[in-house]
C-alpha cells in the first residue's frame, strides 16, 4: 500500500457536521477523482497526510454532493480537531495500513509473552488514535486471558506516561479512589475538604457517571465547576491544598479512556485492567499516597472478601513498583451509602454532612470520617491512632465546610440548576417486616431511568436502609424525575421490583410495637 | 435499557446517501425530539425497531437539517436495505443492548467451552448483523486461541445453516477449493469444464479478488456473467452440469463474509476459522465430494508439509462429521501457476489451455487435470487410475472447450472488456543466472500496484519461471497498466525488488551457451 502514498491528487479539507463519537471519521464523494471507490470501501480504514501530519479514520462514501464535493474530503467531529488543518488545506488520502504494533497484539493472541517495548508501542498507538474499534477489542481480549505481572507492570508504565503527567512540589500528596458500583457512596467531596483543610495535597479527579446515575464529577458539578484544564486545577490546589475536578479534561491516561470506551460496551472487566487503569491515573496526577476504597456486597462489583483480598494485592503489588505507598480497604457494600442518588440527592447528603445537620446520614459521615483518618496518618506530623480524631475535628470544627466553599468558590460557579425533579413517587413497601438487603444494581437502574445523571435532579431519596423495620404500604424510597414518561417507566419498574429484601419474621400483632 | 423501549417518540425513516461498507449507520439531527443526545453517543449502537422488525445501527449525530431533519432518522446503505421499510415509515430508536450471545463469548475469553446451542446463537446474531466490528473481534480472538473440536463442528454446523443451502437431486455433487495464495492459479476454470463435460455436477462458487490480484470471480467475469443468484445458477447447472460464479450473490454462509470482513484487518488466520469457513460454504452449496488443494512454499500460506498435513486432517475430521468425502492434496506453490497474473490475462491462459494451444502454459494444464482427475474419480462408473486419462481425453478433444463455451452462453454475457492495459513496462533481471524461486507475495502486491483487479487487463506476463536461464538485461515479466501514475509506481517497486532469486552459479563465459 505504500507504494500508493505519493502520487494521488489531493482533497481540500472540509468540515462535517457529523458527530461520531470519539472515532476519526471522514467523508469522501463517491465521484472523488482522487480516489478510486473500488479500494476504498464503506467503513474501511483511511490515512490522511499532509506533511508530516497523519491521522487514521474510518471512511465513508457518499453520493450526495451537498455533503462533500469530488475534490474534497469531509472530517467530522473530532477528527477535524485532531487533524488540526484548516478548511481548505490540500491533504492525501490513502488505504490505512494497520499500526506496526498490531504485530504484537497478534503475538498475544497466540499466547506470546510482549515485552515493555511492545507494550509501550501498543499504548503510544492507542493514545493517538491509531487503533480502529476492532483493533482496540483484539488488544483487550488477547489480553484479558492471561497477563504476567511484568506486562501489567509495562502496561501501566506506558499508559501513565502517555498523557498528561503532573508534578507537585511537594514531598506527600494523597489522594483516595472507590472502584465503584455503590449508589450514593459520594466520600470523596467530605474526605478532599477534611485532608485539604488539614494541610494535605489531595488533588482529586473523578470521572462521569456512564453505567451509574452519578458519578463524584455530576454530583460536585452541582455544586461548581468542576471541567477545568490542567493549569485551573494547579491554580485551585495552590489556593485550596484540594480540588474536585473532572478527569476528562486533564488528559490523564487517555490510552485508558479508549480502552474503556470498548471495555465498557463488550462488558470487559478483568482485574489486571482495573488495576492498569486506576493506577495509570494516580501515577500520571503525581500521587504519593492513596487510599483505595473496595465495597463488598451481593451487588457490589465484589462479591466477597476472596475477591477482593486477590485485588487488594495486585494494586499493593502495582503501587510498590511505582514508589506510591497504597492502602487497601474493604467497606460495606451491601447497600447505598447515604440517602440520595442521583447528583442533587448526593450534593444534599455530602452538605448536610459537611454542615454537620443532625439529619445529616449518618453512614456516609462515618464511612468519610474513616477514610479521611487513613490519608491523614500519611502525615508525618501525626501521631499513629490519631487520624480518626483530628478528621472528625475538622468536619465538626466547620473547618472542613469552610474549605469545601473555599474550593468551590475557586473552581467556580456551576453551570446547572440544583433542583430535585418535580415530579415524585414513592414506592410502598408490600409487607411488614425488616430490611434484610437492598439490591445496588436495581437502584442505578431505577434511578437511570428516572432521568439522572442527566438531568441532575432526578434520582432517588431512600427512607429505609437494612435493619431498618417497615410497615406493609409504607414509603422504602421517593423516586424523582421531571418527565411524565420516564416517571411512569420507573415507577412501573419499581413497583414490579423495588430492590428491597424485607423479612419479615414478626408475628402480624408485634408489628407496631416491635 | 429495556424500560425506555416503549415511550420514546418516533421518527420518519429517510434514506441517505452514505456508503457505510457492510456496516448498518444511522443518521439523526442533534436537534431530534427523540432523542437525548446525552445518552445516544455518536458511534453508540442503537436499536431500530417498528412492529416486529429491528435493527441494530451504528449512530451518527448530525448538525446539519439538510442531511436529516429533526423528525427524522436517516438510513444508509446498507441499513435501509436491511431494514427494509419505506422512506416515512415511523420508528422507534433506542439504545442497544448487546445480543445476549455475547455473554457466550463472555465466557469464552474466560477459557470456558461453549456448547452448540452458545455457538448456534453467536453465529445466528453474527448472520442478522447484530454484531458490532468490536463485537465480532471478540469472539474471533477468544476463539483464536483455542477450540475444542466439538466446538469446531458446532460452529462450521451453524454458519452453513444460517443461510441459503441448496439441495440438488444428484448423488454425487462434487466441488474443489483451494486456500489460495499462488498469483494465476485458475485451475477451477479448466477443471470445471472437463469433470461437467464428463457428466458430473460441479457447482463452484467462488470468490472476488480482496487481497489478491484476483479471484476466480474477477477471471470468470472476463468471460461471462457471473453475479447470478441462486435460481439462476441453478438454471445453468441444469443446463450444463456445471457453473463458475460469484458467491456474493447466493448467500452461502452469510456469517462467514461477516467474519472475513473482521479477520481480514486484523489479519488473524487460524487454521479451524478457514477450515469452518470454507466448510460452512461448501455444506450450505450441497456438495458431497470434495477435494482440497493446499499450495505449499516458502511465499504460499503454507510454508511446510507439516502445516499441510495438520491443516488436511482438520478438514477430513470435518468432511467426515458431516458426510463429504474430502480429499487433501498438497501442491507446488514455489511460484505462481501459468503465465497471467490479474484477470484478463489469466483468462487468456485458462482459453489458451483450454483450447489446446501449443503456447499455453503446461503448469496450469498439468495442474488442472491433476485436479480433474482425482474429482473425475469420485464418478462410480470410473475405473480406479483412469482419471487422469479421461480428464486429458475431455481436454484434448475439445469438449472441455464446448463444455466451458457452453457455460458462458448460459451464464450470460461478460459486463467488462477483456483489453490488457495499454501501458505496459518490461521488468529486466538485474543479473545472468537461474531463477531459484518467485515471490508470491511480491508479484501480488505488484499486481495490484498496476491495478488489478479493478482495471481487469492491469497486472503481469511472466516471461520465466523457476529453472528457467535468464541473462542480465532480460526481460523477467512485463507489466500491464491502464494509468501513468501506476505504471511508474509499479516500475518503480518492481525495479527495486523483482521478486526473483536469480542464481548466478555459471562463469559469465559460459552464460550463452549453456
Amino acid at each position: 500500500m505504500s507504494l500508493a502514498d505519493t502520487a494521488r491528487p489531493q482533497l481540500k479539507l472540509r468540515f462535517i457536521h457529523l458527530d461520531t463519537g470519539r472515532e476519526n471519521v471522514v467523508v469522501i464523494s463517491r465521484h472523488s477523482h482522487a480516489l478510486r471507490p473500488e479500494i476504498f470501501r464503506g467503513f474501511s480504514r483511511v490515512e490522511l497526510r499532509q506533511d508530516s501530519k497523519v491521522l487514521l479514520a474510518t471512511l465513508l462514501i457518499t453520493d450526495d454532493d451537498g455533503l462533500v464535493g469530488p475534490d474534497e474530503i469531509g472530517l467530522s467531529e473530532p477528527a477535524f480537531h485532531r487533524f488540526a488543518r484548516p478548511p481548505g488545506s490540500l491533504v492525501s488520502v490513502t488505504p490505512a495500513t494497520s499500526p506496526v504494533s498490531l504485530n504484537a497484539v497478534r503475538d498475544k493472541i497466540q499466547g506470546k509473552i510482549l515485552s515493555a517495548a511492545e507494550i509501550g508501542a501498543i499504548v503510544d498507538d492507542l493514545a493517538h488514535y491509531r487503533y480502529s474499534d476492532m483493533e482496540i477489542a483484539a488488544f483487550l481480549i488477547s489480553s484479558a486471558s492471561f497477563m504476567t505481572s511484568d506486562e501489567l507492570l509495562a502496561l501501566v508504565d506506558a499508559m501513565a506516561r502517555a498523557g498528561t503527567q503532573i508534578k507537585w512540589n511537594v514531598p506527600i500528596v494523597v489522594d483516595k479512589h472507590c472502584i465503584g458500583g455503590i449508589p450514593g457512596n459520594r466520600t470523596s467531596m467530605i474526605v478532599v475538604p477534611i485532608v485539604a483543610a488539614h494541610g494535605l495535597t489531595i488533588p482529586k479527579t473523578s470521572s462521569r457517571a456512564i453505567t451509574s446515575p452519578a458519578g463524584t464529577a455530576d454530583t460536585m458539578e452541582v455544586l461548581t465547576r468542576v471541567d477545568l484544564g490542567v493549569e485551573q486545577m494547579k491554580d485551585v490546589v495552590a489556593a485550596c491544598k484540594g480540588c474536585l475536578v473532572w478527569g476528562g479534561h486533564v488528559n490523564l491516561s487517555p490510552a485508558d479512556d479508549i480502552l474503556i470506551s470498548v471495555e465498557r460496551p463488550l462488558s470487559i472487566d478483568t482485574r489486571e485492567q482495573m488495576v492498569a487503569s486506576i493506577m495509570s491515573k494516580k501515577i500520571a496526577v503525581g500521587s504519593t499516597h492513596l487510599l483505595i476504597d473496595l465495597p463488598v456486597g451481593p451487588t457490589a462489583k465484589l462479591a466477597n472478601a476472596l475477591d477482593a483480598m486477590r485485588l487488594r494485592k495486585l494494586f499493593e503489588f502495582v503501587g510498590d513498583h511505582f514508589g506510591i505507598a497504597v492502602e487497601v480497604i474493604t467497606t460495606d457494600g451491601r447497600q447505598p451509602i447515604g440517602r440520595g442518588i442521583g447528583p442533587v440527592l448526593e450534593a444534599q447528603d455530602v452538605m448536610a454532612v459537611l454542615a454537620n445537620d443532625p439529619a445529616a446520614p449518618m453512614d456516609l459521615r462515618e464511612k468519610s470520617l474513616r477514610l479521611a483518618a487513613h490519608l491523614l496518618e500519611y502525615d508525618p506530623q501525626m501521631r499513629g491512632g490519631s487520624g480518626y480524631a483530628r478528621a472528625r475535628e475538622l468536619l465538626d470544627s466547620g473547618a472542613a465546610l469552610k474549605q469545601m466553599q473555599k474550593i468551590i468558590d475557586a473552581q467556580g460557579p456551576s453551570p446547572c440548576c440544583n433542583d430535585v425533579g418535580d415530579l415524585a413517587v414513592d414506592i410502598a413497601s408490600p409487607d411488614d417486616g425488616v430490611v434484610s438487603g437492598i439490591d445496588c444494581l436495581q437502584l442505578n437502574r431505577l434511578a437511570r431511568t428516572a432521568g439522572a445523571p442527566i438531568n441532575k435532579g432526578a434520582g432517588i431519596r431512600l427512607f429505609k436502609k437494612i435493619g431498618d423495620r417497615v410497615e406493609k404500604d409504607e414509603p422504602l424510597y421517593r423516586i424523582y424525575a421531571f418527565d411524565h414518561s420516564e416517571q411512569d417507566l420507573v415507577a412501573t419498574a419499581a413497583k414490579a421490583s423495588t430492590g428491597y429484601a424485607i423479612d419479615g419474621g414478626l408475628p402480624a400483632s408485634n408489628r407496631r410495637t416491635a
